[in-house]
């Protein structure tokens, strides 16, 4: 996948330096690439920012640098071009499995208190992290690109991407334990030394189902619930653990 | 603020020199401080996973070296430990708030497929930052550490931080406009112009009203509207615009 992030702050993005993204970037499989808005300021001094006409505090952040960048990131990428803003669709799981499927993809960052209304008729689509103010559209932009790029075939080894983790399929994850067998004073649960998959497999079910209906609520109401699963709950509720 | 981040990947929080936290820290404001958790690992070769019990694929992150790690931190910082992980809180502004009144954070980011249950217990919260997988806690801190910074009296300027801003009042923010008065063939609203200071106060109401009704109704719902609200939304359904 190709990704084109348009910041005022480039350098905040060697965060994807590291770690699997970092890798994934090494060996070719993701090409990410950092363009300053400032560069496109039309103005003598590079300004990206003006006060907002009809007066009030802050500073707006002007459409001519915005544009500008994104028309000349259009030349070498053909993609959505996705804006990071509080106005935005709320980001998840189906968002970033559906983001995850382009080969081309542009990001803008904004900042400062807001951005030209003009400017919003260059983005395909405006993305909010979630219902919180942030200092700019960057630190959206962070966990967002992460969470779309692990879903791309390659990224994560074969080890990390067959793992079932949370919101895949609605549920939250069980416990997990690993050596040693007892960690100040606490064993791991037997069943998990027992080696019976199956007898596993359903504490690991049971787990997953409690927890998520004592923590989210609002996650276990839109699980389709087998038969098993109502009868490990029982059996939960009944403290049959 | 002290805040204290244990982290397998420190270089990632280089992403906070820059920018408005960049500046807090500069001027003393912000104190945030990293710790490798694989320095505190007592295996041979500074191992900080391994295979969970019970089988399935992944990696496991071990409790000794967390566990180790945030003892050590605990002793020049007495604050409140927060895990970010997938089973946690939803992160949201009322929290951001919240925290943003203490003196002292810790902050424990957890990698791998999970981490060793038994770690648990020296957390006080676990947040998550939305519905959505992330390839760490890394990626979760750095936008919930950034919005809690920002409500720290004195990190925004006093120009920053009068703006109303989407998610404190419930509203998602109005259009903004800046300068130049016609922008590729598009005006700015008229009613900006005017220099009728209450003409603006409603109509900056009236889309935020607007535009929060249309984009977010599960944030709709929860606005008190007063007896100008339901007016100025009358005025829009009429196309009175």
């Amino acid at each position: 996948m190709k990704i084109n992030i348009l910041t005022l702050f480039p350098d905040m993005f060697s965060v994807f330096e590291h770690s699997i993204i970092g890798r994934a970037r090494n060996s070719g499989i993701l090409d990410i690439t950092t363009t300053n808005i400032r560069d496109f300021s039309a103005s003598k001094h590079k300004k990206v920012d003006d006060y907002p006409y009809g007066g009030g505090a802050g500073m707006v952040m002007s459409a001519q640098p915005v544009v500008e960048c994104i028309k000349a990131v259009k030349q070498n990428n053909s993609g959505k071009v996705i804006f990071l803003g509080p106005r935005g669709k709320t980001f998840n799981q189906e968002v970033a499995k559906e983001i995850s499927k382009l080969d081309e993809v542009i990001f803008v960052c904004g900042h400062y208190e807001g951005i030209d209304e003009r400017a919003y008729k260059y983005f395909d689509l405006e993305l909010s992290l979630g219902d919180f103010v942030l200092t700019g559209g960057e630190m959206a932009a962070i966990p967002i690109i992460d969470s779309i790029c692990r879903l791309i075939p390659g990224v994560l080894s074969s080890e990390e991407s067959f793992v079932e983790e949370s919101f895949y399929s609605g549920l939250l994850e069980h416990p997990q334990y690993t050596r040693p067998e007892v960690f100040e004073d606490e064993s791991v649960p037997s069943v998990l030394l027992s080696g019976h998959h199956e007898n596993i497999r359903k504490w690991r079910r049971k787990m997953s189902l409690r927890i998520t209906k004592e923590r989210r609520p609002d996650l276990f109401q839109n699980v389709k619930l087998t038969k098993e699963d109502i009868k490990l709950l029982k059996e939960y509720e009944k403290n049959v653990d």
